[in-house]
């Protein structure tokens, strides 16, 4: 012992920085390890992922799984329309986004465009009635995500609107999304004056059959090589889509005008897409949610297959433990505001787009995306180090997705539940952000955190799911 | 001596690593700074430069200089035919590429694009008698830039040729150039059969006309905002175009829709365009040559206003020093060559698409646009540290071109001849490589450097031509 203290230190100090602190004051020297137990100290969830850790059966299964995902090789396949291609669609059935939710808990937002699609659908003449025929249970409400769907912010599916059908061939398996409205007053943050309304049957009525007929001559486009051509051009085709959105346009346009589609519906169509740089954003989570149905419902397996959230709750599903959700209160995001806007007017965190973070692109590709940061916050060094971050997560690199500025390595990709608990490294989401009174619309955008309790609740399922 | 020598050292090296070697090897420490003596040790040259550096006259005529460059708002004013557009193109007059050189000294690539130019204004019915009339003075050859004009590669531009017209009200001045062919067999390369001939009257007969038509609905459009855009998707807007050329599609289609030109047309036009992701090129070149032009003419300045190849010589103009051209042998560029390829088949440097360099971006913007390290060769870190470097040779920092990945950083850009000769930087350049038999097409793409010897010789004229 005095033989050690006699030399030089070379002092390594794991987990409570208040250790090395001491010694420095002394002069010595000592280098920091950031660590943390395991799921934060919780014991239960820390046996239960000693145990998970251990077991070749879950390395099995989420070899697998994320095989599944890395094959999936989305399409667009055409455009339907809810009540046709969603085989589980009630005849009144509204879809939304995240986790199950009754009315009475639902967010503002999520509330005022059911009560929007109640008018659209015409089931009501007015928003009272509507709100009146939604509490009083004559509307079946269910997760979009129950049929294979998926929709941004409060998500609303109603039988009557178009929606992107993306097929998964490799897998056999389908996914569906509702479809772009643009900025401003939509029904995906709650806004359901007329004008909302009237978009919603001019997207029915002449952007579909449009789109559809142009589709017809654009025969299954293939989304992965689309995507990840956009995140060479600096989209991360979450909450930047401007590179994707060019270049659906590009592919859609002759088609377009090949098709039967008169010249003022296709200059009509192209002037609504030119318009809204996210309008792709609805089809690539539909084909994230391709890629990730595919990986679903292997036993065993930990790789997280979908993220969403309802506006009230934060929900996970894992590959393993079938259609059961993991949830936790939804966290309101400390982003960047629009002018007049702070963090009290924001609902907590809302849509079914972190499908794409699941996925692997999204925030887990903000790397790509450097001038994203203008949008949700933090400098370019931050987005390198978000993508960084989020490989101790992940099972897979997706090789499909490449990072220029990371010299062209994969996106990380397929989430494994035991490693979020184990490293605290919590997966990142880049969001837009919704006023919690309905139709106000976004009022910012952020990097916010998906919460580490659903991710230990569903370790704890798991392992109690092994025989 | 002996009190320094008892002390452990801390030794600087400046220049000539050698020195530093021998403390190494006698267990001392040695850091050693970059540095080499101002124009290679040219001890003419030093004495000149010593002469401009201190001279408040050059400070301020770059300060002007500069500020017109800045200041500039290049416009798309719309598409002419060159012996209309033209204020000084001749009837029997072919523009090419680079400083000025005559048809016995022209590269391979160069001459079999002017027998192709003879061809397709039907000077000539075949290809020996277009030699021909080539080598018997018949022909009025002229560098694009004595006409405010640029080409790409071999830059050829006949009198019935179409021209993108940009203009700069900020100055008042107009900058002009072809439009892009697409890659394969192309003019631009010097290729010149009966395919290549029908594509240019394409382009003069459908193309120009559909493309006017469509332009009136798109007034004026502004190229500054347009390029800055396609910087924050991954363009350089030199040997990467995809962003900005599906941007100006998108702009472009609803306009071309509205306009007087059939379907059929339209829809071949933005066929045509979709299909070639360097579309854009020949606009961004013209841009860039109405941003410097405004610059050119500022008595005593030192800013480097065009930086062009002839694919024999390479030339730059400086500001205070009128039309006078400063050359230099062009280099054969060590890049990536496509498969079956090897340096022995390059051209020398050729095309007048260095100006996008001279105006701070393509090279100097390459942090803007990791993919191209794909195409040009390098790693995404290369491509960082290259937009860093000339930031030593130049004058500003564009605030209208950002760059995400360097925190929204302006381009470096307005280079200084004096700035170049003192450190040694060389201006980077991306660029294609042509074949160095006309016809064959580009064989690869890599980084070059403007040599050396042009600015020393710019240096040397501008102390001369002082008072």
């Amino acid at each position: 012992m005095s033989a050690l203290f006699s030399k030089p230190l070379s002092v390594l100090n794991v987990g409570i920085g208040s250790f090395a602190d001491a010694i420095v004051k002394r002069g010595g020297a000592a280098s920091s390890l950031e660590w943390a137990p395991p799921a934060n100290g919780d014991r239960q969830a820390g046996m239960a992922l000693a145990r998970l850790v251990n077991d070749p059966k879950i390395e099995k299964a989420n070899d697998e799984a994320a095989e599944r995902y890395l094959a999936a090789q989305p399409q667009l396949e055409g455009i339907g329309i809810a009540r046709e291609a969603l085989p589980r669609m009630g005849e009144r059935m509204i879809l939304h986004a995240g986790p199950p939710i009754e009315w009475k808990r639902m967010c503002g937002p999520m509330r005022g465009a059911i009560v929007g699609a109640i008018l659209y659908e015409g089931w009501a003449t007015d928003a009272e009635s509507a709100r009146a025929m939604a509490e009083g249970g004559d509307i079946q409400f269910d997760p979009c995500h129950h049929h294979a769907a998926v929709g941004p912010m409060s998500g609303i599916i109603s039988p009557s609107m178009p929606v992107w059908i993306v097929a998964n061939p490799a897998h056999g398996n389908r996914a569906f999304s509702n479809l772009n409205e643009g900025l401003g007053k939509v029904l995906r943050f709650g806004a359901n004056s007329p004008e909302v309304l009237e978009r919603l049957r001019w997207m029915e009525k002449t952007l579909a059959p449009t789109l559809r007929a142009g589709l017809e001559f654009l025969k299954d486009l293939e989304l992965k090589p689309l995507m990840a051509q956009a995140l060479h051009m600096g989209d991360e085709v979450h909450n930047r889509n401007v590179a994707a959105s060019s270049l659906l346009i590009k592919r859609l346009v002759p088609a377009l005008l090949k098709s039967s589609a008169s010249a003022a519906e296709a200059a009509a169509v192209i002037e609504f897409i030119a318009g809204n740089d996210h309008f792709f954003l609805n089809i690539s989570m539909a084909a994230c949610k391709a890629m990730l149905d595919a990986a679903q419902d292997v036993r065993g397996s930990s790789m997280v297959t979908a993220m969403a959230r309802n506006g009230v709750e934060f929900g996970i599903r894992v590959s393993g433990l079938g259609e059961r959700w993991f949830t936790a209160p939804a966290p309101v995001v400390n982003g960047l505001y629009f002018p007049a806007y702070t963090i009290k007017d924001a609902a907590p965190d809302l849509g079914d787009s972190a499908i794409t973070e699941t996925a692997g692109v999204g925030g887990f590709a903000m790397a790509a995306a450097p001038a994203i940061v203008k949008f949700v916050g933090g400098s370019s060094q931050d987005a390198l180090a978000n993508t960084l971050a989020m490989t101790h997560i992940t099972l897979r690199r997706n090789g499909a997705f490449t990072l220029p500025a990371l010299d062209f390595a994969g996106t990380p990709a397929c989430i494994d539940a035991r490693r979020v608990v184990d490293t605290g490294i919590l997966p990142v989401i880049n969001t837009g952000i919704a006023h919690k009174e309905p139709g106000i619309g976004q009022i910012g955008a952020g990097v916010t955190r998906a919460p580490l309790a659903c991710f230990t609740q569903a370790v704890a399922a798991l392992e109690a799911s092994l025989p």
